[in-house]
């Protein structure tokens, strides 16, 4: 089996992943609470273990700013309709997932206006466009770092400028990106960052989480039991518990830490630079075939390890099942939840068969990709 | 170590559940999504599996009208706020957990009103008491089906039929009673049902459900990519996608699906009778115990699998804290996140030791914390 789906989610995890979810569940499945007995404290040590750890991946001064929370979309949820408040205008791009686009949808009957900032046939973000569009009562700019269709790696240092600047507030959106390239919020002028865990961070899914800047006071999305304050029948106002509310998914924060750590014994700069050389390769591949259209930038200084193709003018969701039912081959066909990003390119009504890779990918198997591409354009 | 804090989180699981999360997370840790892959399809299919045994546990009809949730606090929250708006009064009790109590107080702001109705000294609520409650423009009723507190079973079937009685909507908090005592949403008129995967379930942290009745539509807290009807920017209207946005916890589910096959597998009954016997084993020892004072019904046909004590004027985390470090016993002190529960039971200032029971303890165990609590209140 050939698994080219890692945009979906990372497969397989590093094995000290599965071996610590494992002795979390068995040995400690507390749950964490306060001022609990000796295995809730060790569970609750161990999701602040990983709390720290991605504040050092991600260059966060104080850990406490870190919420932990189901998924990324329900970190892009809580950091963009935190934010918001009727008479807002938000500035997005075309390039972004329904886990941005549904939301900002959703807002407008409330009175929030969005500016949709397009795209180029590369999927490229001009920061000047988003600059331009910006607008008295503009609170907020959301864009993701690398786009789950074509892989675009976008210019987010200098919309941070941007943002800075004019002092809006910058969410990024880091689905694609944690874990592969350096986010260093300080430096980059962000202010919320939404990232998966089960992705580039190795993190079993049921994992995400949310970095929100100090001092910048979102409204929390949930209430419930924080184990704080627990006289109190208001929300308790202090983090992470105000974002955090009910029994966290402890083993999988523990997993999640895991994964960093894997991440970091194995140097981000390394991890990137591999999955750059499996694109090269397959981007000088899959160029030399005739009939096959790549989309993307096709320059690993400006893509992801993320490449969509389309064979002739084949519905996409074919060439996925042939490459799934005769060749073991796992790719993802369709709109990838992002339909602007589709009409950006010029795809929505054909989709693309996107590959994405991940660390645990190889050369050959890379080669065995180009091969099934070559024989089926040449049978279409 | 003797594990009595079940109501936090059980502890531990079923092998099977462990094992069916790692075969999950290994073979098949894909992404869901639509239309997908053998092993996207493979993890589908078994989060589908989950929803059918669900149904089967509850008596729910249709599979689709059940969401799954991060955790049992993000069903409520889906189901208040889903369902409440300006101007409804919602009918509620003393004895909920901050879970119903926190979103309640953060939608006053909103124009929602609420009725707490109180419970007697021992945390059982008059049905009769919440039909006086009911106003014109009452529009849910919210209860728990077991105090997390003094394990109180609460007449929901009764409640039921009042909320029927008057066309009102009915929201029944299963955190402490799922997967131990039998629930029917058709035959107890349950509208509305939020349940915690990670309790009586089996199922790992980071899993929770909740089922809505068939023709009510909750408005959605979040939206985001569903892998269905991606070429649109609006949520779909679809269940379980409409509220099921972004990652699931695929091998989370799949492991809560091993819970319940293996609640199936020992039957409810014989969970709930074994628990039953421990419960009664450990009321009517600890009731002989000098200066010891013991809350709730104390009488099993009344009351879960939760005692909560207290030793003479001590501190409850004091007690706990022995009990930890010299006995080797996990039990959970304070407010337990329902601080109007203790305010109705007189122990908001002392706070309580809870004993939480579940079907893997034995009554050897149940010695063992008679015999600490025996030796703690002599030497206090």
């Amino acid at each position: 089996m050939t698994y080219f789906d890692n945009a979906a989610t990372s497969f397989p995890k590093p094995n000290m992943v599965y071996d610590s979810i494992m002795e979390a569940m068995k040995d400690y499945g507390a749950n964490p609470g306060r001022s609990g007995h000796k295995l809730a404290l060790k569970i609750g040590r161990g999701i602040f273990d990983t709390r720290e750890l991605i504040a050092k991946l991600f260059n966060i001064k104080n850990p406490m700013n870190i919420i932990f929370t189901f998924n990324c979309t329900e970190s892009l949820n809580l950091g963009i309709k935190g934010i918001l408040q009727r008479g807002d205008h938000v500035i997005t791009t075309s390039m972004e997932h329904n886990s941005v686009l549904r939301p900002l949808t959703a807002l407008k009957k409330d009175g929030i206006e969005t500016t949709i900032v397009k795209g180029d046939l590369m999927g490229r973000i001009d920061p000047l466009d988003i600059e331009k569009s910006i607008k008295k009562n503009t609170k907020l700019i959301v864009t993701t770092h690398v786009s789950n269709l074509t892989g675009t790696i976008m210019p987010i240092e200098a919309i941070g400028q941007v943002a800075k600047k004019h002092g809006i507030y910058y969410l990024v959106d880091a689905a694609q990106s944690a874990g592969i390239y350096d986010i260093d919020v300080e430096k980059m002028n962000i202010d919320i960052l939404a990232f998966p865990g089960h992705k580039g961070l190795f993190g079993p899914q049921g994992t995400g989480g949310l970095y929100i800047k100090d001092g910048l006071d979102l409204r929390e999305m949930k209430q419930g039991g924080t184990g704080s304050v627990s006289h109190l029948l208001e929300q308790p106002d202090i983090r992470p518990d105000k974002y955090e509310s009910g029994t966290p998914n402890g083993p999988g924060i523990i997993g999640l830490g895991s994964g960093i750590k894997y991440i970091f014994q194995q140097g981000i700069e390394n991890i990137r630079k591999h999955e750059e050389e499996l694109t090269k390769h397959f981007i000088e591949e899959v160029m030399k075939i005739e009939g096959v259209k790549a989309y993307g930038p096709l320059d690993i200084n400006s893509q992801g390890a993320v490449v969509s193709i389309n064979i002739g003018d084949e519905d996409s969701s074919e060439i996925s099942y042939i490459l799934d039912q005769n060749y073991d081959m796992e790719v993802r066909p369709g709109l990838h939840c992002a339909p602007l990003a589709h009409k950006t390119i010029g795809t929505f009504e054909q989709g693309v068969v996107r590959f994405s890779f991940g660390p645990f990918n190889t050369h050959e198997e890379i080669e065995l990709g180009i091969r099934a591409i070559k024989e089926i354009s040449k049978e279409i």
